[in-house]
């Protein structure tokens, strides 16, 4: 197990590790000695199938982000007569992390988290970070926290055996990081090991995890609550993704899906304002492109997409701010008017 | 409104106003242009009788601490479509404070919080340390949060209409933080103003609030977070006090009573021990005797309290660890053998 480096969220932090099996990983935990209490999914706890492992198993997908599976993590704790000193240990995808790091963060007012993020989004976005949600009144993530896991454990192998639909949505984050990294080398690697990713190459897929989440961590780092505008640079594209989303109600476009048009667009917008360089963004649209998005989809639902973003909770005062790039690394939060958004949506 | 201080905890900040009266908190609230949602119970909801406040009102008591509460408190925000700038304001005893701050703490990852404690105990004890918790499965406050109020408003007059049994159960903790305090002056004030205490004569009462608050702050503002054991000094007499709870059912003993006699009981096994000075500890013993608390109570259940004193969740690794004085404002943690425990319970 090789430790990659910390990262720093305000008081908390946040020790990165790569792991080439799940079992380095079991075996780690069981050396540290402390009650730990595992939470996966009816998919992933294929992985944890070793007798002696405590873990609490829900239902895939989103349906599970509500009170009863914290209920149901808390009352596994109890059993196992878990204190402030266990460790809950995520393992799967962003629904799993999301809900594991919500339970620990509030049993006991806060036991101690790890996470192991098995799809290609969680390990470049859920994962790191300490945002925590569960949904409720069919309101996505209505309530959360902050909670930063204290280990991160990164193992790309797990992700040979992620359906292509689950791959191409964490895709759509990565290409959306390439744009937010300050040089352009994540960019490149999408360009030019484009065969070697789709093929799921462990050392290429390696570099594109750590790369990615190194973006993220870049931004996080120097704001760590969201307070002073720079983390809000991570949005690039979702709140014009959040919108579609409801639109198309939630199943139908995948988050990455989304957040490819998103970006999209908001690269669209941002050169029509002649704030976005215009080769930076041909370029990442062509990235886009080459790796399947439907970037080009038209919005038959105008009235109730723009209902949908006046609903974003990430509004601030009365209008909705847009990140809008202006060229590699560098974006700024804007108001767009009804009518730009009309025209390229 | 007097602004008292800042007390610090953390990355976070509590600011502390002294009140004539609610109406003028009131107006400080709607000053603030900010949405706002009240949470009080059935009893506190007569103090603000005013038509424009937006409030949630709960069933009174400790029944009301579970996630049916918090739900409602999310369910009114979102009505009133309240963002994370908008403020929940808890209104009553140390119930409604731990669920309304819970609630903010987690309603869109955090929105701002304001209190306004209504029984002694809130205001010297609950409001102040950023501790929020509901109960699960039975159990007092097994999920919760550290979230420090942003606004603290103590209003004195308000415990005028306190009945008498939940101005004694505050006076437990009073007392508490007078053996804690780095000087004797919160106890000379308890034991030369009696009369005017008992008869919550408003002036006596406002300096006893805030030398007793002023006691907790300098506590939690050296470890927010209770991890250098310094906090932990605030539990004092609670091991012992929680196991009788426990064994005595919720409801017969009030915490303060409990606290009241834990504390005693902390002070005897010191004094056995020759680790705590016996003219502080029968000083203090005395006050409490002169407000009437029943310390002389013996156990019956020896073997259930010895039981209880195992699942208390502030035991650390395989023994617990009570809080034992030396002298005025200076404890230590120990471990104490069940033999010495039996003797004095």
């Amino acid at each position: 197990m090789k430790h990659l480096y910390d990262c720093f969220l305000g008081e908390k932090r946040t020790s990165v590790y790569l792991a080439r099996q799940v079992d380095d990983i079991i075996e780690t935990i069981k050396a540290s000695q402390k009650i730990a209490l595992w939470v996966c999914d009816s998919t992933t706890t294929n992985f944890l199938a070793v007798p002696e492992i405590n873990k609490v198993v829900l239902e895939s997908g989103e349906i599970s982000k509500k009170w009863d599976s914290v209920e149901q993590i808390c009352a596994a704790a109890v059993r196992l007569r878990m204190g402030r000193d266990g460790v809950v240990i995520g393992f799967g995808g962003g629904v799993v992390c999301d809900i594991a790091g919500f339970a620990a963060s509030m049993y006991m007012r806060g036991c101690s988290l790890a996470l192991v993020p098995t799809t290609l989004l969680a390990m470049v976005d859920a994962s790191l970070g300490g945002k925590t949600a569960i949904d409720i009144f069919g309101i996505k993530n209505l309530v959360g926290s902050f909670y930063p896991a204290r280990h991160l454990y990164l193992c790309p192998p797990l992700l040979s055996s992620l359906p292509v639909k689950e791959f191409i949505n964490g895709l759509g984050e990565v290409i959306k990081h390439a744009l937010l990294s300050p040089d352009s080398r994540l960019m490149e690697l999408l360009e030019t090991k484009k065969n070697k990713i789709l093929s799921l190459d462990t050392m290429v897929l390696q570099e594109l995890v750590i790369a990615s989440l190194e973006v993220k961590r870049r931004y996080i780092e120097s704001d760590p609550r969201e307070e002073i505008g720079l983390r809000a640079m991570l949005n690039l594209g979702h709140t014009f993704a959040h919108a579609l989303e409801t639109v198309g109600n939630l199943f139908s476009w995948s988050h990455g899906e989304a957040v490819a048009w998103g970006t999209v667009k908001a690269l669209q917008a941002g050169v029509a304002l002649r704030v976005t360089d215009e080769p930076y963004a041909h370029r990442a649209i062509a990235v886009f492109e080459s790796y399947g998005f439907d970037i080009h989809h038209r919005v038959k639902e105008t009235k109730r997409f723009l209902e949908a973003l006046e609903g974003d909770k990430k509004r601030s005062g009365s209008s909705i701010r847009f990140v809008i790039m202006q060229t590699q690394g560098k974006g700024t939060l804007q108001h767009l008017d009804q009518s730009l958004i009309i025209s390229i949506i």
